[in-house]
């Protein structure tokens, strides 16, 4: 995939701006876009602007509605169950963006930061043919020194972002990913995808893949941890029901944790921190360059996106001169004069 | 592995006594048991009645102590830190039996519960050649209908009980599981377990594998969580510095969790059990028989141990028979006549 780069500002603006001519208020657009661009700082790209298509058509779908107001429906002192009326993820509601933003706002506050959500059905369970549970991934940030430990990841061996990037590349899929229609290993990316989209049985494999000897159901257990936290919290809806008749329904689990309640702050800081750097000094596998903690390959991105600015795939930056063309908006005072060979390309708006 | 049925009083009665014989009070002994047996219900063997030899043996080499006493070195009005002191993990301290028994403790009062425990380390980063990691189980228990929704598992690809049964079987390890000292993958168990215990390097893979391409860092990412919960949080020892000089010094984590924070408790029950039903009858994959949730295992353990008594290993009938022997307790007041070959056996007792 060929990249281009762009400043971190000027994509700030586009991205606001094109919120705001989605109908989202100016702050409501801010948060969205702050969403977007922290995945792609963090050189998660399939969760950053190249979903900005997505979010469109579900506002033309009803799938994420404008005007949803977020409803408190029970609540404690230390806890409440949303309501979000399928309104834009960021602000409270479908699709949410990455997780991990959810648990680093937390840190930022000092806290340790959870975030869960389920998704459209894609995980089989052990020893079942049909896809039940979601991505449904698990982040975690703790607050630590140089930077916080950022761990979100799914609880299936992959997420399907990585299946449509194989289908597009026209690739065979890795063995140990994914399941046909009938419960059995496949390869078969485009097979795979459509079973999905049509419920029609097979989908990703959990972390441990699809049998009990690399651990299966550790995968499949740590999928119902999230839905426990997401759906059943919440009294929402489960993977296995979502994206139905029109209606996206995912839910989401937020937690912040005070380290304050185990001792001082600073101190479980620095143990913490020793132990990351004492895994990053550990012996390395042969021909292994480094051994990262979780975090560390983000804060490497953001030093290279304040280096050479946030790289875009190019059909991103096609679909992001379509959108502006659609929306009205000047896309050249945004990005000066780009040559864009977009012959081979269709648009987003059909 | 050839194995002899018990009555569950039988063996109470049997591992109570033998534990006061070692000194425990009969309250400290009727809890350590219950920790011990409920492993052997559930069909985890590794965790019962077979480590009996294990505990004797740390109580003689002081790794065990019997006269510690817990001490609460922080509290707050939701939260403790506690210093074990070395003393018997069941009680509080050292290895601590199995994960899961402490998250049920919460589900018979209606609570969700959690717990972890880091252990000696075992597993290998990714990238890295060295054991830094425990086997490090998170446990979580939830109110659910048949049965509790149980989940105890190690974060690495399979536990070293499982290297070890493999030694003793002198079979070689399925790929994928374990690491030399060099980092490279290794089917050798007794070369594996001996890095292990001499530190040298190797152990044991990650659920995902030694890998990006199969979610090795997700594995490595939930055994960080784990620490965080054990270790850190408690200001404790790390996995990588537990087990040495003659000092245990594992940390272990407990989370009990109102489901009453989010809603209607029966109703979130209802609406979990319902999803886990729905797992349950979920198609199968070909050729699988039917589609466990966790828990379904042990419910069904349990089932059998009613029907049929305990299973023990042989082997551990043997030690059980040294040990009474050994303590003065008179083993057939218990078993009645058994009829023992132990010409082969070795003594527990050197």
């Amino acid at each position: 995939m060929a990249h281009m780069y762009f400043q971190l500002p000027v994509l700030e603006k586009f991205v606001g701006d094109a919120f705001q001519a989605f109908g989202f208020t100016k702050d409501e657009s801010a948060i969205i876009t702050d969403v977007l661009l922290t995945a792609d700082m963090y050189g998660i790209e399939s969760h950053g602007m190249q979903r900005l298509s997505r979010y469109d058509n579900g506002l033309k779908s009803g799938l994420i509605k404008l005007d949803a107001n977020p409803e408190v429906v029970f609540e404690t002192p230390i806890s409440a169950v949303i309501e979000g009326h399928d309104g834009m993820g960021q602000l409270i509601g479908n699709h949410y963006g990455i997780a991990g933003y959810y648990a680093l706002m937390a840190v930022k506050e000092g806290l340790v930061g959870l975030s869960t959500t389920n998704s459209e059905a894609i995980m089989v369970p052990t020893f079942a043919s049909k896809a039940m549970l979601g991505s449904n991934p698990l982040a975690v940030a703790v607050p630590a020194d140089p930077y916080p430990f950022f761990f979100d990841a799914s609880t299936t061996v992959v997420t399907r972002g990585k299946l449509e990037m194989y289908r597009k590349a026209e690739k065979e899929l890795p063995d140990g990913w994914a399941l046909n229609k009938y419960g059995n290993p496949s390869t078969d990316a485009e097979d795979v995808l459509k079973n999905i989209v049509a419920k029609a049985g097979g989908g990703i494999m959990p972390l441990g893949g699809s049998t009990e000897k690399l651990g299966s159901h550790k995968g499949y257990g740590y999928g119902m941890l999230v839905e426990l936290l997401s759906s059943i919290a919440s009294m929402g809806i489960t993977s296995n029901h979502t994206h139905m008749n029109g209606k996206g329904g995912t839910c989401h689990g937020f937690i912040a944790l005070d380290p304050a309640i185990f001792g001082d702050p600073d101190a479980l800081k620095e143990h913490f921190s020793t132990f990351l750097q004492e895994l990053r000094d550990a012996p390395k596998a042969e021909g292994a360059e480094r051994i990262y903690t979780h975090g560390e390959k983000e804060a490497l991105a953001v030093e290279r996106v304040k280096e050479n600015g946030v790289p875009v795939d190019v059909k991103t930056v096609i679909e992001m001169k379509q959108m502006a063309d659609h929306l009205g908006m000047d896309f050249t005072s945004y990005f000066g004069d780009i040559d864009l060979d977009t012959s081979t390309f269709s648009s987003i708006y059909s």
